[in-house]
């Protein structure tokens, strides 16, 4: 029996029923058995694909993707999701495009989806923006779907938002699952999402909120760092705090790297803004205040300044289980000696994990295809055995 | 029987034997029966995906679209299409292209078309160039497969020039059978195709143009309404007023929004730039004129100014039969106290119609797809009889 | 018997067992029976398509382009042999991503590649850098396929870089192989590849190099002619000698075109940049030196054109063998009269030759898709014969 088999067996044992024609905006909205699913059909998607089987649900369809800020990984990564199930990718580039002055979100949103099966979004500059914008978008085309104006509701899938980054998050842990050997051999190991010097400023928060709400659901001790001034959203922390609680994991903070770092299994170490600068910056945004933008800037710089020492050093992995801990990073990473003067990690460190780290990210497109499938497609089980037992090749 | 074949049925009868291979530039080009035969696959074809029946008539192949202004609807109405019937879309930015300075469109044409089945160009900036870029092109693929260069001669889709905007008309002339429960109840109907004042000036004659030079072909009775000054195409208001005498229908204009909304049925109000200045703008574009270009347009938003009454208000709405025209527009619209501080129309207006005017968007892909399936497929009948008797899913 | 049919056994006779999984970076890394099956198989695909047989090796994947410099045959031709076997292109468009200061090609080349079964890359800017973007590119991906992080290995085509542009010159050869009848009829045959004024400057080196590296394969006279100044790569020049030798032909220098053009079976005159300014260029974009650079334009352009005499007018066509050598360019052309007042060829002789010309690039795209299709098809044989054989359209 082949791997892919296996798991359409076990998927047909979760209870999912909800997640057919759901969204997916955030990884707290999903029932473990759903978080589940997505990690075995993006395995199960992976054997097929690594098997020379066609993996097309659609015969035919759009993906469409808008990307509000520039995109390398997860543009690539929503392309070959969207190539792998069968559908071409058409991008929404709001420069070449006549989006009239005032024009609503819901009417470009159903002027864009006649044909589209998924709608991915990464709008993640300004807090309180990114998600509203989803949601906006995804509720105006669940209308247009009700009104007889689209044949289907596309589904969502999140790319990014001010308030979870739910594709990297997955793809991480099934990074770490796969790393550990299965998700029964997480409880109690130790994870440190830590704050870390960039010479850059204003990194979205999404990243380790999107971290803290999920790994605490695996009865792992989270542990978040960063500097003071440096705190995510409360009521993300007040997710991760409850998941912890309900898997017999914990959640803690504190404002001293090495001590996040101390016996850790696995280390996230990564610059992200201050919250309370993001709010004042989406303020001043939304002022249109250019001048009082580029004072923040200088600001924040100067405060980021201060915390050159949150580095992820050859000195600071010593501090972890082993010395020997597995270093996650989303990318690109900013590297000491070899993108920047003084940045998040050594050189030495990310050329150590490079393989792993390529790894991690290998499994984005893999989870992006497996929320599209089991949004999009009844019966999954089905569709996964008739794939696996089909002849059809994905290469002659 | 389902609706997709009763609907092959009707398409069997029609004479459009001289569609396959043919482009298409004008509405009135074509035959009653070759706009009915539209009509009929681009309904057939919603019928089948409806039903997730694989709509591919093309195993591989490739739209190429050219955009020389910008687009949102159009763009994505002919990217939903191609992916309808199989298709790829590949786009000629002409900003990342090496087109040489003085390359001929006939070089480009060919260039770009080894493997085009569809040829979809948008052109309507200026009068007298738009249709002539088009024809060029095409006369130029038309060329190379007699030539043995080309393999096929791929099909052109007008996607608007400066005198007419086909697939826009076509798509509103769908809705409109839609709502009026078929075609034969269009009859003495009235249809107010009138100028509205926008806060921006310039904007394409061919959707008025599109729409008498279609319209006037059902029996209705086709009103154009616009301030002096603004007239369009006489060649175009020509074609109108024939079309009406051989329909029984009339066609008639008139310098009175108020008259023209009295008593229709349905009501097309959008702003547009008066064709005499339009004329003086393609002269001093061709002279590389910007000063000259920058005075008209002042003089234009000056022109324009002077009819800021020329608004589709409630008020206005009233006047019309029972007060409850259908109202249509090719989006978007700049909507008063939304998208601008006096524009084409009142917000409680379009809100009122936001539904249907949706809708008459969703007709496009429709519209195009149809287009090119009856230009490209020799027997469209066979063709669709298949894909609705074939077990071959869109979505698995 | 088809003609696909008798050339996939003519192919099944060739040695080609290296090119599966092979990259295509220069012709004269290959042997003759490897070109000879790229030829072979760019036929084969032709006659399929011409009888409108479905050429899908690939039920999905992705063909990865890279202009790094901007194109519209090469982009066009790429974007068509991907469809042609089935891929969707995506392009790294390095604007609009979020390409990390300092990130590695390494980084890049494998979060772009997860899904990749082509990379196609146009890096023809500067010397010694371009071929060295490519391999370095290849080699990370073919790191990433042997780590585990990619399942397999996309192929790359060189899509041209600063030494070689095979998809160009292979296309050229199919070409002069179809007007002569056969490869047979060429040995004695003279080909001048020759310098033409230009009044643009510093197009690169990488045409009459491909020229030369690959024309001397077959038996032919080869002359490379160009004023004093203006030598291509040495390197290039030893391959063309020793390939001469090898097969019976010859490969000669001269300075005059008049001479070159001397009872000519075929000429190829077109422009470059001198050789040491190329390398001199590079060396001052790499130390940033904008002055430096753009005084080495006014340099390079004085240069140029105290050679206005080498040019394709109807005399020099004259002096070739009965007037009527085969005319080749990789356009576009400076035509002088049409896009510029003085260039490389007359306005009359380029019309005479415009048909050859056309279909001389129209076997580009069959060129990539047979590379592509011999380095990722194990058993290309049996593909084309099942191909041939099934009854799979490409359009209904």
């Amino acid at each position: 029996m082949s791997k892919a088999y296996e798991l359409s067996q076990k998927l047909e044992k979760l209870h999912i029923n909800n997640m057919y024609n759901s969204d997916f905006y955030w990884t707290w909205d999903k029932t473990d058995e759903e978080l589940d699913a997505v990690f075995t059909v993006a395995d199960a998607l992976r054997d097929l694909r690594e098997r020379n089987k066609s993996t097309r649900v659609f015969d035919s369809g759009l993906g469409i993707s808008i990307f509000r800020d520039n995109s390398t990984r997860t543009r690539f990564s929503f392309a070959s999701a969207c190539n792998l199930l069968g559908l071409e990718v058409q991008d929404l580039d709001e420069k070449t495009s006549q989006i009239a002055h005032g024009e609503t979100v819901r009417e470009t949103a159903n002027m864009v989806s006649f044909m589209a099966d998924v709608i991915g979004i990464r709008d993640d500059m300004f807090i309180g923006e990114g998600h509203k914008y989803q949601k906006t978008f995804m509720d105006a085309v669940t209308e247009g779907n009700r009104d007889g104006i689209l044949e289907q509701k596309p589904t969502h899938v999140n790319l990014q938002c001010d308030v979870d980054h739910p594709t990297q998050a997955m793809a991480d842990m099934l990074h770490i699952i796969h790393e550990f050997g299965g998700v029964e051999n997480l409880k109690g190991k130790k994870i440190a999402m830590t704050w870390a010097y960039s010479p850059s400023y204003g990194k979205p928060l999404s990243v380790p909120q999107g971290v803290i709400g999920l790994m605490t659901r695996f009865g792992m001790d989270v542990v978040l760092a960063h500097p003071e001034g440096y705190e995510v959203m409360p009521e993300v922390e007040e997710i991760a705090r409850k998941n912890a609680e309900a898997t017999g994991g914990s959640f803690s903070k504190c404002n001293d790297m090495a001590e996040a770092f101390a016996d850790a299994d696995i280390v996230y170490p990564k610059s992200w803004a201050p919250f309370a600068a993001m709010e004042k910056r989406t303020k001043l945004y939304q002022e249109g205040d250019q001048a009082g933008i580029k004072e923040l800037e200088k600001e924040l710089l100067a405060q980021n300044a201060q915390h050159k020492d949150w580095a992820c050093t050859e000195e600071m992995m010593k501090k972890t289980k082993d010395g020997e801990a597995l270093y996650l990073h989303c990318l690109p990473a900013d590297i000491t000696g070899l993108s920047c003067e003084e940045g998040e990690v050594d050189e030495a460190v990310f050329n150590k994990y490079l393989v792993p780290l390529y790894k991690e990210a290998s499994f984005k497109p893999y989870i992006i295809a497996a929320m599209i499938m089991l949004a999009k497609v009844k019966d999954p089980v089905a569709a996964l055995q008739a794939m696996d037992g089909a002849d059809k090749r994905k290469l002659f």
